[in-house]
């Protein structure tokens, strides 16, 4: 664990000196920094009211887990969510500072505006992999105990699904709002200045995509050492605990190499996809040469089998995921678009329902095989595969909302259209790679539950079912709702949210004169405030479903309904993510598609089509589905500490 | 079993009976009588073609079975799809008899129409039933063998699939097809005449409401007998099996009974609802009666506590199916459209999620009361109770189609607009008995699912599976996916098949002269052939997937992966099934509040949304929906099979 302490002091030493290089650059003239200055303001408040909200709970339940367990289970679970939270704060500031400094090195060129927008979104990726490590590994040094650490994912956990759910309510309401009276009822185009929720619209950029999603990372990530050192201990001794921190390091380390050859080639690219593309490639490589020689070393091939193996899986799902947001699919189901919004509707849904079926298959194929060659240990070790060079991947994800924001700034700030177009072909780039971060997140999801469920097997004693036991059924079938309800929550959330915003933005535009010809200056800290509002009140009740229905389960149906429980979480929440993921973000490519002329291109009949098809698609791509994932664990994680404390 | 041959050929009396006293009843004049037969033929002649589909399917395993197994396997094979097929194919034929009978007695008043559509129903309702049992019955004295039973439930339930998902494609197809281009594009009104595809559309729901839903429910009917009879015999010997034949028996007699207090009723009544309310209540309260005594005479207790259970939690899933499509809920999702298709999609999309929560709750207290009461035979005839009124149930979902049909008919003949009100508000009343009765369908489906399991475990010989596992979890998987892909099949078939009518309608519209001012004949054939095509070409890939998987399962996770298979395809299939049929069900009732005239009624901005949430309702409510709940039972019935064979 002392590597993990070390390594992690050099990347601290990396992430400052990316910071200042991007603090260096200007935040241009004093328009762009006013705006910057703006969102920054929004999104942080956002986040202080969101702490407000969560930390009540997160500090009741350390000193619950510090009177009923031991002191150091209650640290384990404030460490835990202080840095996912520390993670999330800074990456989001550092994403709202560059931002406008996107803007600005934009009207330099596109390579200008690559670089600091990946540095953004590196100094993400780079924070989150280096306090998850070292959390990790000050829980160890003062606790020497592996279970201890399950508390410290708890708490990642239990912010992340606050984060991701906050967030995304936030994001899509002021989106969903700022559409449906802007663009739909008065024309106006994306990120005018006169639409009252404009910055709402921008602030949720950071809060939903950028902090939620750091959260979120950062429990993937601890979910999957946490699982894969427990697994390696109970299976292999102390040789499978230091083959999980050798690899969790190699990624690490790789990453930053990734990232420093992505920056290097930046600044003289023409194809900003290409760049992104060929630094991940480069993570990959190093890592699984390290793993390999480590193999070789340790006579333990079957090592760089599994690791190769979560690595090709993960990529094989990102690409089917690409499939059905590109391309042929896309085409096709713009043309549906012509039949009007119910056909793009039901052709939609039936794309991201059949999209489980490949996507399922790869998981099974990557579970099966690792467990042929290293039993759970291996499923867990496929799933830390998948997520070892996060270091490089969140960056790529992080970047994507920055240039988003950058577009905006740009836009708001009257720049020059060349300006707009250089970020948006950035944004562009952002939603394929985007697309493909959530096939991989859903991926480890589901490697880091199985693998979560066989801890939680080992603990709770259970040797075996009996298949005609009801309460594995019981379990399952309860399990497998969830999902489903928790989606109706936030989905509900999004929509009523959505509603006030409308409201809001109608009576602006009523009430305030001049707004719509630039006279007047729209009120948007007051659409600001309904965001955060709406968000923060409609977060609590589905965060509290995943805490409160394990313990539920085990009263009535014991340990068994916990297993079925898990069970049915997972399965009937991996499919709603994916189903979900994949219909939103084809629905939001098949409206660009006909935007780009396609079908009558903008303002056709097909285009109105796609744009409810859109609308339609961001809660769940945004809201739902992401939060579902870490709903899936954060229930894994609840049972698995349940059961330690029962079972004491 | 002789008691089943016996209690048969009374109600095959009284299904003579009745019929006899339909067909007495005038068709109307020469319009009306035309109309019905034309849709007689159109309906004919697409189950002919569908029989070609599939009996060569159902006599190929038959012969299979034969070899491999014994003659007495194919047998029964064949007389289960055979008698299904026959139940469908003599409903569906008294239902195009009733629909212009029902036209022409609604010019006399609405007790009249109540009268002959009801008949029409309870024709379907009885056959399905007599012929069920009957042909349990024989089976049973040919082999004496309770195993035999389950290649008889395989043969139902492989022609449920192919009739409800044929019918489900052929129905939604053609509706789709017309409201897109009659209602939206050239402002027709429903079943007008110069609608080319508007015979198909009344065709449709003979071969998707009636014939579907008849083998739907045969195999439901069945299956829930088997497994009660199977656990039956395995937990308490010939007494077990002797009480699932009392309680089916009672159910029967009391279904005849309730059948004939509504005919009586129904001649002077101004309140259809409450009148068929009446009836089914007074067929639930007489079999509760008689298993009541039964219980006291045979000092078992339990079992009367069990079926009030089954009966009562049915009742309260409808209650709930009601709740959530009806009333408040739906004024509030029918105000969302005043904000546009996209809100009223996100709402509808999440109230149908939402409701998975208290069915889920009340399917799980069922199971475990009954569980408590008589172990795993417990859960199976709660299951049963909630199907033992099927007589009466099944005919009040039969008549609302006919009912539908007749409303056709009056317009297209060009009756008094009287008559149409009529029927409209006896079509009414089976909308929402028919949300009623797909609660129960899914209730039944989910304890069917647990009691078909049981049997499989039973037989598979796994005395208990470790949790760690991985192939429970696989299978779980693999099981969860298939409803989504299963889904996306069938809605794509429906998207595909409406997109060819579409094309058709428009290019008559175009080629054909006068069409739309009525002096030009629209090619009705043509549609009919079109929606026929379409649904038979695109119901066999689903149809396959039910049989195959298991076998795949098999062959790669044994019998365990299978296990896990059937867990994951009922958690998920009935959390998709609840969420389908409850959001389709509120989308069409919203449709239905704003064209009352609430939001600005007909023709509104709020209209056209809720148009959009309809027709995205439809494949939902009426295509995958319920075939799911099949698709769930066929692949447990096909692993029971599948297990016996290798096993032997």
């Amino acid at each position: 664990m002392n590597s993990f302490l070390i390594t992690g002091a050099i990347t601290a030493a990396i992430i400052i000196y990316i910071t200042f290089k991007v603090l260096d650059h200007s935040p241009g003239n004093k328009q762009t920094n006013k705006l910057s200055n703006i969102i920054q303001k929004g999104a942080r408040s956002f986040l202080f009211q969101e702490y407000k909200v969560f930390f009540p709970v997160v500090i009741g339940l350390s000193l619950l887990f510090s009177l009923i367990i031991s002191w150091k289970a209650g640290v384990a679970l404030l460490i835990g969510s202080f840095l996912s939270t520390l993670a999330g704060f800074f990456g989001m500031t550092i994403a709202t500072k560059s931002n406008a400094r996107t803007t600005w090195a934009a009207t330099k060129g596109i390579g200008e505006a690559l670089k600091v927008s990946f540095s953004g979104g590196a100094i993400m990726g780079l924070t989150v992999s280096t306090l998850g490590i070292v959390g990790l590994a000050v829980i160890y040094r003062i606790t020497n105990e592996i279970e201890t650490i399950s508390y410290y994912a708890l708490g990642a956990s239990l912010v992340a699904l606050f984060a991701r759910v906050g967030g995304g309510i936030y994001t899509k309401a002021a989106d969903v709002g700022a559409d449906i009276v802007g663009k739909t009822e008065a024309n106006l185009p994306e990120d005018d200045p006169r639409n009252p929720a404009v910055i709402a619209d921008n602030v949720g950029d950071n809060v939903g995509d950028v902090a939620g999603m750091g959260a979120d990372l950062y429990e993937s990530y601890v979910g999957s050492i946490f699982s894969a050192l427990a697994l390696g201990i109970y299976y292999f001794g102390e040789k499978g605990f230091n083959t999980v921190i050798f690899v969790v390091i190699s990624g690490l380390i790789s990453s930053v190499i990734g990232i420093f050859f992505t920056l290097f080639n930046a600044a003289k690219t023409q194809n900003p996809a290409n760049t992104l593309r060929t630094g991940t490639f480069v993570a990959s490589i190093l890592t699984l040469a390290a793993v390999f020689f480590y193999s070789i070393l340790k006579s333990w091939i079957e090592i760089f089998i599994v690791i190769l193996l979560g690595i090709i899986v993960g990529v094989t799902i990102g690409l089917v995921t690409e499939y059905y947001t590109s391309g042929r699919k896309i085409k096709k189901l713009a043309k549906s678009a012509v039949m009007g919004p119910a056909n793009i509707l039901i052709s939609g849904t039936a794309l991201g329902m059949a999209s489980t079926f490949a996507v399922t298959l790869l998981i099974s194929l990557a579970v099966i095989l690792s467990y042929k060659f290293l039993g759970l240990f291996g499923v867990a070790l496929a799933g830390v595969g998948m997520l070892s060079t996060i270091g490089i991947s969140l960056s790529v994800d992080a970047y994507g909302p920055i240039a988003d924001n950058a577009g905006g700034i740009a836009q708001m700030a009257g720049l020059d259209p060349k300006v707009r177009e250089i970020t948006d072909a950035l944004d562009a780039v952002g939603n394929t790679t985007a697309a493909m971060g959530k096939g991989f997140a859903i991926g480890s999801a589901a490697l880091t539950a199985l693998a979560l469920f066989a801890n939680f097997s080992n603990l709770s004693g259970i040797k075996s079912i009996s298949p005609g036991d009801p309460y594995l059924f019981l379990g399952a079938l309860i399990g497998g709702m969830l999902p489903f309800f928790f989606s109706a929550l936030t989905m509900n959330a999004v929509g009523n949210a959505a509603n006030d915003m409308v409201n809001e933005i109608r009576r602006q535009l009523k009430e305030i004169p001049g707004i719509l010809t630039g006279e007047g200056t729209p009120d948007y800290e007051k659409c600001i405030q309904i965001a955060t509002k709406g968000a923060l009140k409609r977060m609590v009740l589905p965060a509290l479903l995943a805490i409160i229905s394990p313990i539920a389960i085990y009263l009535f149906f014991t340990a068994v309904g916990i297993a079925g429980l898990l069970i049915g979480t997972t399965v009937s929440g991996v499919m709603l993510a994916i189903f979900m993921a994949n219909s939103g973000g084809a629905w939001d490519n098949a409206k660009k598609y006909v935007e780009e002329g396609h079908f009558g291109g903008k303002g056709s009949f097909a285009h109105k089509a796609t744009v409810v098809g859109d609308t339609v698609g961001d809660p769940f791509k945004d809201t739902a589905g992401p939060s579902i994932n870490i709903l899936i664990k954060l229930m894994a994680i609840t049972s698995i500490v349940l059961i330690t404390i029962v079972r004491r």
